[in-house]
């Protein structure tokens, strides 16, 4: 099953596809989640009638709306860096024994087809292409092996990063976190229709077309069930919660010479089975 | 004038105070923000009224309740690293030409009297005693000299550091949202009560009733209107977003030895003007 959030004639909305097509409703209707998060983090009953409610709705040409981020205010958005191998070599960074652990805000966040804002202050604009996952249970000291039962949905990321910001200082939040920079969309596949952790999926991303990154999600260094049981040792995780899980090799500013992004650009992001992610790159204003 | 948000007989609520003592009412009453941030929101029309509604509510002994932390679910919580140069200085660490900056989750926070939670896989749980702001109004490329009107009120933070976990990757962000470890309260004071940027107020961080940190606010390397103005070079902030501001030397880790929280200790940090936050360190159990 797909999810999605939409925007079309000024209304918001959220739909779903259970495989025969998408179908909708507005969030000013009675009775409609107002997010897809609201649905992930409902009991086994209430989650059908969200469905059920979606399901009644009218038919949504996928292609004709302004795709929002599949959430609108996740508690948490937790980024992983480095967890692939190749792209930690090509950064000059260690392979990490523990999971590199940084934050966006929902204000950084995106969706499919809206544009990737490359700031005044930045010339070193640059994508990484990742999965994503949502969370449907939360908990605290999730084991291992019960981790994947709390995945809600997966869906694909652009954690698009100012490059020259992100190293001004240790931390990489700043370059991380500017407005217009987290692509996220356009939908959510829930974890049922998808191999145990998202594993074994190509992961692609494009930049006019030309394949930048390319590699299996399977290569992760920390896996989804790691990933969740890691953090969890010491946060409580919520429904709804997101886990960005990081960039294989590729990046532009690896390359030699560095290819940044620049306005008119466009980006995509391809992970088998989910969905592919398109942006064009903007100038801010 | 004051603000705190609390819990009596499992009821929660928001207080008030115009220089006459503590005014509240339950959440559950209509008419009620669910929030100080709701206030801090407001247009003024607005907020004199949520106001002169919690004005009106019953007569409340601070020291009888349970203290939550004044905001509940910030969009944003934006921590400071680095920002005194004697801290740098003890954790042997360059005095930064720009903000280093990391995000706690709001799932991190406790409020005064509740207690820090030194979790399992830590021997090292340090203490930092910083000044919180929270924004009444938000923005994007703010100017500096405009900042300070964006500051709604201001309060004491206890941004508790794991710090065997924190040092574990480059990424901090880990280390510093383990549950139980923000400690914020017991309540905001309104800027207008305060010299503007809260510059120049004595910071006392006390661990077992001996100073460990004393510094003046105004020995910052970046001020409230520098650190606002340059946030928002890069992201949009939002009335309710907090920003703490950093801490001055004398944490745990930077001593020789170092000296680290252990259950049973107490940690009281101490704003002139603001508040004094105390928590108890519990072990997790």
């Amino acid at each position: 099953m797909r999810f999605m959030r939409f925007q079309q004639d000024g209304r918001t909305g959220v739909a779903v596809d259970a495989g025969d097509g998408w179908r909708a409703r507005f969030l000013d209707e009675e009775g409609v989640p107002f997010d897809v998060s609201v649905i992930a983090a409902s009991d086994e009953a209430t989650r059908t009638a969200w469905i059920d409610r979606l399901q009644g709705g009218f038919a949504l040409d996928a292609d004709r709306v302004t795709c929002l981020p599949p959430a609108a205010h996740p508690g948490k958005i937790i980024c992983l860096g480095l967890n692939y191998r190749d792209h930690a070599r090509e950064i000059e960074l260690p392979s990490p024994s523990y999971p590199t652990l940084f934050a966006r805000f929902a204000s950084s966040l995106v969706g499919h087809g809206q544009p990737l804002v490359r700031p005044r202050v930045s010339s070193k604009f640059d994508y990484e292409g990742e999965l994503v996952l949502m969370l449907g249970r939360g908990g605290r000291h999730i084991a291992r092996e019960d981790a994947l039962d709390h995945v809600f949905a997966y869906g694909v990321f652009n954690d698009a990063s100012v490059r020259d910001v992100q190293f001004r200082t240790s931390q990489w939040t700043m370059g991380k976190n500017f407005d217009g920079t987290g692509a996220f969309g356009p939908w959510l596949v829930t974890a049922d229709e998808l191999p145990p952790g998202a594993t074994g999926l190509m992961l692609e991303t494009r930049l006019n077309g030309e394949v930048m990154q390319r590699a299996s999600t399977s290569d992760m260094v920390f896996g989804v069930a790691q990933t969740i049981a890691i953090i969890s040792e010491g946060m409580t995780l919520a429904a709804g919660d997101l886990i960005v899980m990081g960039t294989p090799s590729g990046v532009g500013s690896g390359r030699k010479p560095p290819v940044y992004m620049k306005p008119g650009d466009v980006c995509e992001v391809s992970i088998e089975r989910i969905a592919t992610l398109r942006n064009t790159v903007v100038q801010e204003s």
